[in-house]
Protein backbone atom coordinates (compact mmCIF):
# COMPACT_ATOMS: atom_id res chain seq x y z
CA UNK A 1 0.00 0.00 0.00
CA UNK A 2 1.20 3.38 -0.59
CA UNK A 3 0.82 6.06 1.70
CA UNK A 4 3.43 8.58 0.81
CA UNK A 5 4.22 10.61 -2.32
CA UNK A 6 6.50 12.92 -1.27
CA UNK A 7 9.26 12.01 2.25
CA UNK A 8 11.78 14.47 3.43
CA UNK A 9 14.39 12.78 5.56
CA UNK A 10 16.92 15.26 7.69
CA UNK A 11 20.46 14.76 7.04
CA UNK A 12 23.12 15.11 9.18
CA UNK A 13 26.62 15.70 7.49
CA UNK A 14 29.10 14.53 9.75
CA UNK A 15 31.56 12.26 8.72
CA UNK A 16 30.60 9.53 10.96
CA UNK A 17 27.00 10.12 11.47
CA UNK A 18 24.94 6.90 11.47
CA UNK A 19 22.97 6.98 8.09
CA UNK A 20 20.00 4.68 8.91
CA UNK A 21 17.27 7.19 8.56
CA UNK A 22 18.54 7.92 5.39
CA UNK A 23 18.61 4.49 4.45
CA UNK A 24 15.20 3.67 6.10
CA UNK A 25 13.76 6.77 4.16
CA UNK A 26 15.52 5.62 0.72
CA UNK A 27 13.43 1.81 1.36
CA UNK A 28 10.27 3.86 2.11
CA UNK A 29 10.71 6.04 -0.94
CA UNK A 30 10.96 2.92 -2.78
CA UNK A 31 8.46 0.48 -1.28
CA UNK A 32 5.64 3.54 -1.86
CA UNK A 33 7.50 4.82 -5.17
CA UNK A 34 7.46 8.08 -3.76
CA UNK A 35 10.02 11.28 -3.92
CA UNK A 36 12.69 11.53 -1.56
CA UNK A 37 14.10 15.11 -0.12
CA UNK A 38 17.05 15.37 2.16
CA UNK A 39 17.61 18.33 4.17
CA UNK A 40 20.14 19.52 5.96
CA UNK A 41 20.16 22.82 8.12
CA UNK A 42 22.98 24.91 9.01
CA UNK A 43 22.55 26.95 12.11
CA UNK A 44 23.52 30.73 12.23
CA UNK A 45 26.93 30.89 14.08
CA UNK A 46 26.58 32.62 17.40
CA UNK A 47 28.78 35.84 16.88
CA UNK A 48 30.85 35.47 20.24
CA UNK A 49 31.85 31.98 18.44
CA UNK A 50 34.22 33.64 16.14
CA UNK A 51 38.03 33.32 16.28
CA UNK A 52 40.50 35.31 14.19
CA UNK A 53 40.63 32.81 11.06
CA UNK A 54 37.56 34.58 9.21
CA UNK A 55 37.12 38.10 8.73
CA UNK A 56 33.29 37.87 9.64
CA UNK A 57 30.61 35.81 10.21
CA UNK A 58 29.27 36.02 7.05
CA UNK A 59 32.62 34.39 5.54
CA UNK A 60 32.48 31.81 7.95
CA UNK A 61 29.04 31.09 6.91
CA UNK A 62 29.52 30.38 3.42
CA UNK A 63 32.18 28.55 3.50
CA UNK A 64 30.27 26.31 5.81
CA UNK A 65 27.64 26.46 3.65
CA UNK A 66 30.21 25.41 0.66
CA UNK A 67 31.47 22.57 2.63
CA UNK A 68 28.06 21.52 3.63
CA UNK A 69 26.98 21.39 0.17
CA UNK A 70 29.67 19.65 -1.37
CA UNK A 71 28.75 16.67 1.30
CA UNK A 72 25.37 16.74 0.49
CA UNK A 73 26.19 16.39 -3.28
CA UNK A 74 28.29 13.53 -2.46
CA UNK A 75 25.31 11.61 -0.51
CA UNK A 76 23.03 12.40 -3.20
CA UNK A 77 25.23 11.50 -5.90
CA UNK A 78 26.06 7.88 -3.74
CA UNK A 79 22.37 7.42 -3.38
CA UNK A 80 20.94 8.81 -6.78
CA UNK A 81 19.19 12.02 -5.43
CA UNK A 82 18.94 14.42 -7.66
CA UNK A 83 20.32 18.15 -6.72
CA UNK A 84 16.66 19.61 -7.24
CA UNK A 85 15.75 17.33 -3.99
CA UNK A 86 18.81 18.50 -1.92
CA UNK A 87 17.60 21.03 0.26
CA UNK A 88 20.03 22.88 2.58
CA UNK A 89 19.43 26.10 4.35
CA UNK A 90 20.20 28.70 7.13
CA UNK A 91 18.97 29.02 10.01
CA UNK A 92 16.46 26.58 12.95
CA UNK A 93 16.49 23.42 12.10
CA UNK A 94 13.09 22.83 13.80
CA UNK A 95 11.39 25.91 11.88
CA UNK A 96 12.79 25.33 8.30
CA UNK A 97 12.64 21.55 8.58
CA UNK A 98 8.50 22.59 9.27
CA UNK A 99 8.62 24.87 6.99
CA UNK A 100 9.89 23.06 3.63
CA UNK A 101 7.74 19.94 4.40
CA UNK A 102 4.76 22.12 4.14
CA UNK A 103 5.96 24.01 0.87
CA UNK A 104 7.11 20.80 -0.88
CA UNK A 105 3.86 19.11 0.65
CA UNK A 106 6.00 16.20 2.21
CA UNK A 107 3.77 13.63 3.61
CA UNK A 108 6.09 12.00 5.92
CA UNK A 109 9.03 13.47 7.63
CA UNK A 110 11.64 10.40 8.43
CA UNK A 111 13.92 11.93 11.37
CA UNK A 112 16.89 10.10 13.25
CA UNK A 113 16.66 9.46 16.60
CA UNK A 114 19.52 11.10 17.62
CA UNK A 115 21.74 13.88 16.67
CA UNK A 116 21.44 17.57 15.57
CA UNK A 117 18.96 16.72 12.60
CA UNK A 118 17.30 13.80 15.05
CA UNK A 119 14.30 13.74 17.17
CA UNK A 120 15.11 15.89 19.89
CA UNK A 121 15.84 18.14 18.12
CA UNK A 122 12.08 18.38 16.32
CA UNK A 123 10.70 18.46 19.40
CA UNK A 124 11.75 21.35 21.34
CA UNK A 125 11.22 21.66 24.90
CA UNK A 126 7.83 22.02 25.57
CA UNK A 127 5.16 19.52 25.85
CA UNK A 128 2.96 21.27 22.53
CA UNK A 129 5.91 20.63 20.30
CA UNK A 130 6.35 21.63 16.86
CA UNK A 131 5.92 18.18 15.68
CA UNK A 132 2.23 17.16 17.12
CA UNK A 133 0.84 20.42 14.62
CA UNK A 134 3.15 18.74 11.72
CA UNK A 135 0.93 18.49 8.90
CA UNK A 136 2.04 15.11 8.23
CA UNK A 137 3.37 11.86 9.62
CA UNK A 138 6.96 11.63 11.54
CA UNK A 139 9.05 8.97 11.31
CA UNK A 140 11.82 8.79 13.87
CA UNK A 141 14.32 6.14 13.17
CA UNK A 142 16.21 4.45 15.81
CA UNK A 143 19.79 4.67 15.41
CA UNK A 144 22.85 4.90 17.53
CA UNK A 145 24.33 7.16 19.41
CA UNK A 146 26.43 9.51 17.49
CA UNK A 147 29.74 9.02 17.28
CA UNK A 148 32.06 11.92 17.92
CA UNK A 149 33.48 13.21 15.16
CA UNK A 150 36.95 12.97 15.33
CA UNK A 151 37.41 12.96 11.62
CA UNK B 1 11.55 -4.41 1.99
CA UNK B 2 10.42 -5.89 5.28
CA UNK B 3 12.05 -3.81 8.23
CA UNK B 4 9.16 -4.58 11.10
CA UNK B 5 8.59 -8.01 12.77
CA UNK B 6 6.44 -6.48 15.80
CA UNK B 7 4.34 -3.30 16.05
CA UNK B 8 2.62 -2.21 18.85
CA UNK B 9 0.27 0.69 18.26
CA UNK B 10 -1.71 3.21 20.80
CA UNK B 11 -5.19 3.20 20.95
CA UNK B 12 -7.55 5.49 22.04
CA UNK B 13 -10.78 4.26 23.12
CA UNK B 14 -12.74 7.23 22.76
CA UNK B 15 -16.23 6.59 20.53
CA UNK B 16 -15.47 9.62 18.00
CA UNK B 17 -11.46 9.24 18.36
CA UNK B 18 -9.80 9.62 14.80
CA UNK B 19 -8.40 5.79 13.91
CA UNK B 20 -5.91 6.67 11.54
CA UNK B 21 -2.94 5.31 13.21
CA UNK B 22 -4.83 2.05 13.82
CA UNK B 23 -5.08 1.97 10.61
CA UNK B 24 -1.87 3.21 9.00
CA UNK B 25 -0.63 0.21 11.97
CA UNK B 26 -2.64 -2.45 10.18
CA UNK B 27 -1.66 -1.31 7.12
CA UNK B 28 2.33 -1.50 8.10
CA UNK B 29 2.44 -4.85 9.60
CA UNK B 30 0.60 -6.43 6.27
CA UNK B 31 2.92 -4.59 4.06
CA UNK B 32 5.82 -5.62 6.17
CA UNK B 33 3.96 -9.50 7.07
CA UNK B 34 4.60 -8.31 10.86
CA UNK B 35 2.18 -8.93 14.28
CA UNK B 36 0.42 -6.10 15.46
CA UNK B 37 -0.19 -5.19 19.05
CA UNK B 38 -2.67 -2.82 20.67
CA UNK B 39 -1.67 -1.16 23.73
CA UNK B 40 -4.63 1.30 25.64
CA UNK B 41 -2.94 2.90 29.04
CA UNK B 42 -5.58 3.75 31.70
CA UNK B 43 -4.12 6.46 34.03
CA UNK B 44 -5.05 5.75 37.79
CA UNK B 45 -7.96 8.26 39.23
CA UNK B 46 -6.75 10.80 41.32
CA UNK B 47 -8.60 11.18 44.99
CA UNK B 48 -10.03 13.86 44.39
CA UNK B 49 -11.92 13.41 41.58
CA UNK B 50 -13.98 11.10 43.11
CA UNK B 51 -17.40 12.11 43.21
CA UNK B 52 -20.76 9.78 45.50
CA UNK B 53 -21.07 7.11 42.27
CA UNK B 54 -18.76 4.75 43.82
CA UNK B 55 -17.59 3.52 46.80
CA UNK B 56 -13.74 3.26 46.10
CA UNK B 57 -11.62 4.08 43.54
CA UNK B 58 -10.66 0.85 43.17
CA UNK B 59 -14.31 -0.19 41.93
CA UNK B 60 -14.05 2.94 39.84
CA UNK B 61 -10.82 2.05 38.11
CA UNK B 62 -12.13 -1.63 37.97
CA UNK B 63 -15.06 -0.23 36.36
CA UNK B 64 -13.48 1.94 33.71
CA UNK B 65 -10.90 -1.39 33.34
CA UNK B 66 -13.92 -3.67 31.93
CA UNK B 67 -15.24 -1.33 29.73
CA UNK B 68 -11.98 -0.60 28.27
CA UNK B 69 -11.50 -4.03 27.57
CA UNK B 70 -15.08 -4.75 25.81
CA UNK B 71 -13.96 -1.44 23.51
CA UNK B 72 -10.80 -3.03 23.04
CA UNK B 73 -12.36 -6.08 22.06
CA UNK B 74 -14.84 -4.69 19.85
CA UNK B 75 -11.76 -3.56 17.93
CA UNK B 76 -9.98 -6.62 18.11
CA UNK B 77 -12.55 -8.40 16.63
CA UNK B 78 -13.79 -5.87 14.05
CA UNK B 79 -9.95 -5.40 12.72
CA UNK B 80 -8.99 -9.07 13.25
CA UNK B 81 -6.59 -8.90 16.21
CA UNK B 82 -6.30 -11.32 18.45
CA UNK B 83 -7.07 -11.18 21.99
CA UNK B 84 -3.54 -12.01 23.44
CA UNK B 85 -2.22 -9.06 21.13
CA UNK B 86 -4.90 -6.81 22.88
CA UNK B 87 -2.94 -5.15 26.03
CA UNK B 88 -5.08 -3.09 28.53
CA UNK B 89 -2.84 -2.26 31.55
CA UNK B 90 -2.87 0.88 34.30
CA UNK B 91 -0.81 3.54 35.36
CA UNK B 92 1.64 6.09 33.47
CA UNK B 93 0.96 5.53 29.47
CA UNK B 94 4.43 7.11 28.58
CA UNK B 95 6.32 4.56 30.65
CA UNK B 96 4.27 1.42 30.41
CA UNK B 97 4.18 1.43 26.35
CA UNK B 98 7.80 2.14 26.04
CA UNK B 99 8.03 -0.67 28.84
CA UNK B 100 5.61 -3.26 26.99
CA UNK B 101 7.45 -1.98 23.71
CA UNK B 102 10.65 -3.46 25.17
CA UNK B 103 8.84 -7.11 27.02
CA UNK B 104 7.78 -7.89 24.04
CA UNK B 105 10.78 -6.68 21.48
CA UNK B 106 8.82 -4.49 19.50
CA UNK B 107 10.53 -2.53 16.53
CA UNK B 108 7.77 -0.17 15.86
CA UNK B 109 5.90 2.07 18.02
CA UNK B 110 2.83 3.45 15.51
CA UNK B 111 1.04 6.81 18.02
CA UNK B 112 -1.29 9.17 16.70
CA UNK B 113 -0.45 13.57 16.92
CA UNK B 114 -3.01 13.87 18.94
CA UNK B 115 -5.43 12.02 21.86
CA UNK B 116 -3.95 10.75 24.98
CA UNK B 117 -2.42 7.97 23.34
CA UNK B 118 -0.36 10.05 21.26
CA UNK B 119 2.82 12.06 20.50
CA UNK B 120 3.11 14.48 22.70
CA UNK B 121 2.46 11.90 25.19
CA UNK B 122 5.08 9.89 24.89
CA UNK B 123 6.76 13.13 24.29
CA UNK B 124 6.69 14.29 28.04
CA UNK B 125 7.66 17.66 28.51
CA UNK B 126 11.63 17.66 28.56
CA UNK B 127 13.37 17.83 25.20
CA UNK B 128 15.69 14.65 26.72
CA UNK B 129 11.91 12.57 26.24
CA UNK B 130 11.54 8.80 26.62
CA UNK B 131 11.00 8.88 23.04
CA UNK B 132 14.59 9.45 22.24
CA UNK B 133 15.51 6.94 24.15
CA UNK B 134 13.19 4.29 22.77
CA UNK B 135 14.76 0.95 21.50
CA UNK B 136 12.96 0.87 18.66
CA UNK B 137 11.08 3.27 15.55
CA UNK B 138 8.50 5.29 16.49
CA UNK B 139 5.95 6.58 13.53
CA UNK B 140 3.80 9.64 14.86
CA UNK B 141 0.67 9.69 12.44
CA UNK B 142 -1.18 13.05 11.72
CA UNK B 143 -4.77 12.41 12.93
CA UNK B 144 -7.69 15.47 12.70
CA UNK B 145 -7.91 16.86 16.38
CA UNK B 146 -9.95 14.76 18.58
CA UNK B 147 -13.31 15.64 18.66
CA UNK B 148 -15.26 16.33 21.64
CA UNK B 149 -16.61 12.73 22.64
CA UNK B 150 -19.84 13.72 23.52
CA UNK B 151 -21.29 10.05 22.81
Amino acid sequence: MKHYHKILVGLDLHPHYDNTPLKRALDIAKDNDASLYTIHVIEHIPAYSLGQAYPSIIDLEEEIMKEAAKEMKKIGHHYNISEEKQILVMGSPKTLIIEQAEKLKIDLIVVGSHGRHGLSLLMGSTASSVLSHAACDVLAVRQMKEHNHTG
